[in-house]
C-alpha cells in the first residue's frame, strides 16, 4: 500500500487524490494546500488528514510518496523539499516556465537520488500511446513525418492564469513538444514557429499568442510539424498522426459516446469532442498514476522524467525565440 | 462495336443509352419510344435514329443488341420480341410484376437461345459486390446472418406509379431479395414478413405497405434480414452486412463527397446520402452495361439472369404471403 | 454515506463493489458469499466485513441497502429475504430464468414497499442511453424502424453456465428485449423469432441455439428486429439503430481507444471492439450504481424495476414459443 | 458544339478527350501529337482526325477551342500558339517550371485576349471544392489555420520525369500552393520550408528532396501548413483542414467504395485509397472541363487563370529558395 501525500488540492490535485484513492495498492493520508478549506474538502472524502503546513504532510511518517499539484511557480520548491525528505515524487507538469528555475533545480536534485517522475499525462492516453508503440515497433517503417494537432477548447481562461502561465509555447505547446520526442523516440534538433493572434486581443496584450504553427527536424532528418490554438468551439481537438515507409497510424479524437446521427441536416454527426482535459485525458491521468507506483515499487526508473520536463521546456524556448526572430533556431540541449 | 437499340428513351432508358455510347466498344444506333419526342431527344443526342415503331428498332440491321427500359408491364412483350429477332437482350427488373406472366414467358423463352441479362443492378455497384466477394472468397468463413437495409429517399414517387409497381414486396424489396441470394450463393427457402404503414396513408388505400421487416433462413441455415422503408429524409439507405465465423463485411451508404463538418452542433457531420438511384447507382448502372457488352463478345451466360428475376419474385410473392397470412411461409422454386 | 452489502462477490459482484466504494456517497460495509475466500478478497480491499452468512449481511445495522450479484437460481430467495429486511435492492439481471419462479416472486413482493432496481446494465450506457433520450425527445419523430444487433465475443462460455443459463433467448435476447422496450418506450405486442446452430455443436446438445434472429411489433406499430451470436472474432458488438420519420440515430460500437492504421494492407483499421462486458459497459455499470443511489437517496422510483425483468422475460418465453412452433407468437402480459 | 483540338494525347490527353467526348456539347475533332500512333489512337476511338502537324489543328475550321495536355516544356509554345489562332485554351498544369518562361509568356499573352484556363484540377475535386465553399461561406467564420496533406502514393516516377519535373515543389507542392490560394481566398505572403530526402536516394542525386513541410502566413494573418511525401503505400493521401472561429471543415480521402471489413486482425478496415491520380480526381477532370465549356459558351472568365498558375509558381520558388537557405521568405507578386 503505497500512502500518497497529495500537495495542492484545487481542481486537478482533487483529481488526482480520488485516482490514487481507487488504486487497490494505494491510498491518501496527507492533503496539503495553502487554502484550509480545499485541504479538508479533499481529505474528509478520502479519510486523509489535512494541513496547511507543508512540512506537516512532508514530514508525516505515513507518506511514502508525494504528489506535486500546487501552482507552477511552487513546483521547484516542493521539489526539492520533498526530494530532501527523500520521498518519490509525481510533479504536475511544467517544472516551472522559467528556464533558468529548472536549471537550477535540475543542479540541486543531482545531490539527491529521488525518484521523480513528470506528469505529461498525454504520454499515457491509449490512443496516443498506441501510436507510439507503432512506431517504437516499426510498424510504420522509417517515421518521416509527424503532425500534431493541439487546439484548445475555448474560451481562453482567465487573465491571471494567462499570465502566470509563460505563453502559449511553454503551456500548450510544450505538451506538443513533449509528444514529439515521445513518438520520435529522438530529440528535435531545429524549430521554425509562426504564430498568430486571431482568438482574443488579450493574447496580444500579453505579447503572447494564440494560434501556432510549428515545424521541427529531429536528429534522423524526421520532419515533424504542430499546430495549436487556443480555443475550438467543437471540443479539445487533439490528434496525432505518425507517417513512415510503410504507412501512417493515427491518434484520433475522443467523444463521450459513440451515438451517431443522421437527418435532413446530414448524416453520421457525432457529438462534440470531449471538452475539458480532464474527461479527454481521464485514462491518461489513471494510467500515469498507475506507473508511477509500479516504479515507486519496483524500484525502476519512471517513464517520464525531470529531463523530458526540461528539454521540452528548452523546445518552448526554441519556438519562442523562433517566433520573436522569425528564423529557424537550432536546439542546445546543453547539460540538460 | 456492339450497335444497341434502346426500347423506352424515359429517364432511366435516356440515362442507360448515354452510358453505352460512352463505351468504347459500343454505340446507340436505334431509339424506340411511344412517345416520339422522348425517342428523339435521345437519338439525336447521340447520333442514333428515333422511331416510335418497335419492329423497325428490332428489325434494324445496324442493332446488334437492345436494351429495354420502358415500362414494367410491356417487358415481357419486349422480351419475346427481341428474342424472336434473335437480338441480345439487357432487360430493366422486374420482368413483370405478375407471376403468371413471368412463368409463362419463361416458358415461351424456352424456344429461343438467347441471350439475357436482367438489370438487377445492384450486383455491380462497388461496395455489394465487394461484400458477396469476400463472401464467396470465405473471408468471414461460413455465412450466419445477414442484414440488408434498403430505404427508399423520400417522398414516395406519385399514384399512378404506385398503382402499377405491384407493391412494395415486388417492387422495393424485390432489389432486397435478389441481394440476398447474390451473396449467400443459395436459395432462401423459408420467409417471414412483418410490415406496417408509418409513412403515408396512400399506401393504406393502395392495400400496400410502406414499412416492412423481413427474416429468411437459407438453405444452408444461414439467416437473413431485410428491413424497407418508403421514405428517408437523410438520403438512399443502402447497406448490405455480412457476418460469419471469422469476421464481418460491410457495404456502407455513399455520399456525394468526403467533406466533414465540426462545430458547435457537433462533429464528423457528413452529406446526406447520395439520394436518387441514378446518382446512387452510376458506377453500377456502368459496370452492369459493361458486363453484358463483355457477355455478348464472348458468348458467355450473362452473370444475372431471367432466372435470377423469376426467383427474387418468388420470394417477393411468398413474402406477400406471409404479411397477409401473418406466418412463415416455404418457397416453392417449382421448375423456376 | 449509503452502506451497501455486497450479496455474491464473484466476478461481477467485486467489480459493483469496486465502483460502490469509489461513489463520494456510498461504501462497501459487508460482503457475503458462500465462499469464504471470495468475500474475504472483496471485503479486505476494501475495508469490509466478509461473511458466509447471508443473515448476518442482511441483519447488519450498518448496511443500508444490498447489491444482489449472486447466480441467477438465488435471486429470487435473496430478493425476499432483503425486501423482508427491508433494505432497498439492487439485483443482477436476470430475476430468475424460469417464469414461474418471476411471477411467484412478483406476487410475494407485494407484501413489501421495497425499493428494488434490476440490473439492465445496458440502459445505462452512454451510446444506447443517447439514442433512448433522442428517440423519446422526437428527435427522429415517430419511430418507425429499431434494429438492435447484439453478438457475444467469442468463444462461448463453459457448459455449466450455459446450463445454467436459460437458453440463448433468456440469457442473451433478454437485454435486447428491454433495450427494445426501453427505446421504444411502449410495449412489444408480437414476437418471431428465427433460430440456428451454427456457432459450436454444445448448443444443439443442450436443446439451445447460438444464432438468431427475431421481429416485433409495439402496440403503436414499429417493428423491431435483433440479432444476435453467441460468438464473434472481432469484440463485443453491440449497436441500436432507431429510424423514424425525421431521421434515424445509432448507438455504434465502443473500442478500447481511437487509433486507426493505414498500410497496405487497407486504411483507417481500427482496433477490435471492446471484448469482454466488463470493460465494454464499464461507464453503464458506474451509472447504474449511480442511479440506484441517488433514487435511494430521494425516495423515488428506481429507472428499471422489477416489471422490467418480468416483462422482459415474457419476450424470451415468447421467442422460445415462436422458434419453437416457427409461428408469431402474441405476448400476453397478464397482469405483469 | 464545342469542337476541340487535343494537342498531346499520351496518357491525360487521351483521358481528357474521353471527357470531352461525353459532354452532350462538346466533341473532339482533331488530335495532335509527335508520336502519329498515339495521335491516331485517340483520334479512332473518338471519330476525330489525327495530325503530328500542330499548325493543322490549330488551323482547322472545324476547332473551336484547344486542351493542352503536351509535355510541359511545350505548354508556353503551345499557348502562344493557339493564343495567335485565337482559339480558347485549356491548359495543363503546370505553364511552365521555368519562372523566366512563365514572365516571359504572361508578357507575351499581353496582345492576346483569348480565354486561359488552367488545369489545377483539384479546385473542382468535389470534396476539396466543399471546404473551400464552406471557408467562403463564412461556415467557420475567419480563418485560422489551413492544413493540406498531400502524399503521392508510390513509388516515384522514373528518372527521365523526375529530371524534367523542375522537384518536389514545382512538380507536387504546386497543386498545394494553388489549394492554399483557393481556400485561403487571398495570397500567401510568407513562406518557409523544411524538406528531407526519405523516400528514394534518386532525389539527393537530382538535388531534389521527397519529404516535406512548409508552412506559410497569408496577408490577413492565417497560418497554412503543407505537408508532402513522393510515397505512400497505402494511396493517394489528399486532404484538407480548414479550421476557424466557428468550427472545422475537412476534405478527406476517397476509396473505391464504402465497404469495410472487422475481424480478429481489427475493425472497420477500408479499401487502400484511390491510387492513381486519375481515378482520385477523375469527376475532378470532368467538372474542370465542363467549367471551360460553360465559360466558352457564356465569354465569361474562367475559374483557374494564368495568373493562378504564375503565383502559385511563385510560391513554389519561394519555398525552394527557403529550403536552400533555410529561412523564411517574403514573396514577391511583382506585377503577375
Amino acid at each position: 500500500m503505497l500512502r500518497f501525500g497529495i500537495l495542492g488540492t484545487g481542481r486537478i490535485g482533487d483529481m488526482h487524490a480520488g485516482i490514487v484513492a481507487a488504486q487497490p495498492d494505494a491510498c491518501v493520508t496527507w492533503c496539503f494546500d495553502v487554502a484550509a478549506d480545499r485541504a479538508e474538502a479533499t481529505a474528509s472524502r478520502l479519510g486523509a488528514r489535512a494541513t496547511t503546513d507543508v512540512d506537516a504532510a512532508l514530514g508525516a511518517p505515513d507518506v511514502d510518496a508525494v504528489l506535486i499539484a500546487s501552482p507552477t511557480d511552487t513546483h521547484v520548491g516542493l521539489i526539492l523539499k520533498a526530494a530532501e525528505a527523500g520521498k518519490p515524487i509525481l510533479c504536475e507538469k511544467p517544472i516551472d516556465v522559467d528556464i533558468a528555475k529548472v536549471e537550477d533545480c535540475r543542479r540541486r536534485l543531482e545531490d539527491y537520488d529521488v525518484t521523480l517522475q513528470l506528469g505529461f499525462n498525454r504520454r499515457f492516453d491509449p490512443s496516443h500511446k498506441a501510436v507510439r508503440d507503432a512506431v517504437a515497433a516499426g510498424e510504420i517503417g522509417a517515421l518521416e513525418l509527424l503532425v500534431i494537432t493541439s487546439r484548445d477548447p475555448g474560451p481562453p481562461p482567465p487573465r491571471p492564469i494567462l499570465e502566470a502561465c509563460g505563453g502559449l509555447f511553454r503551456d500548450t505547446s510544450i505538451h506538443d513538444f513533449d509528444m514529439a520526442r515521445y513518438v520520435l523516440g529522438e530529440e528535435a534538433v531545429e524549430v521554425y514557429a509562426m504564430a498568430a493572434n486571431r482568438v482574443d486581443p488579450i493574447f496580444a496584450e500579453l505579447d503572447d499568442v494564440d494560434t501556432a504553427m510549428i515545424v521541427m527536424r529531429s536528429e534522423s532528418g524526421a520532419l515533424v510539424h504542430i499546430n495549436n490554438s487556443r480555443r475550438t468551439n467543437y471540443g479539445y481537438d487533439q490528434r496525432v498522426e505518425a507517417f513512415g515507409a510503410l504507412g501512417m497510424v493515427r491518434s484520433n479524437n475522443h467523444r463521450p459516446s459513440e451515438v451517431s446521427r443522421h437527418d435532413a441536416g446530414g448524416t453520421a454527426r457525432r457529438e462534440p469532442l470531449l471538452h475539458f482535459f480532464i474527461e479527454r485525458y481521464r485514462a491518461a491521468y489513471e494510467a500515469e498514476i498507475r506507473a508511477f507506483i509500479d516504479c515507486v515499487a519496483a524500484g525502476t526508473r519512471p517513464p517520464v522524467t525531470f529531463r523530458d520536463g526540461h528539454r521540452a521546456l528548452l523546445l518552448a524556448e526554441a519556438a519562442i525565440a523562433s517566433w520573436r526572430e522569425n528564423r529557424p533556431v537550432r536546439v542546445d540541449y546543453g547539460d540538460s
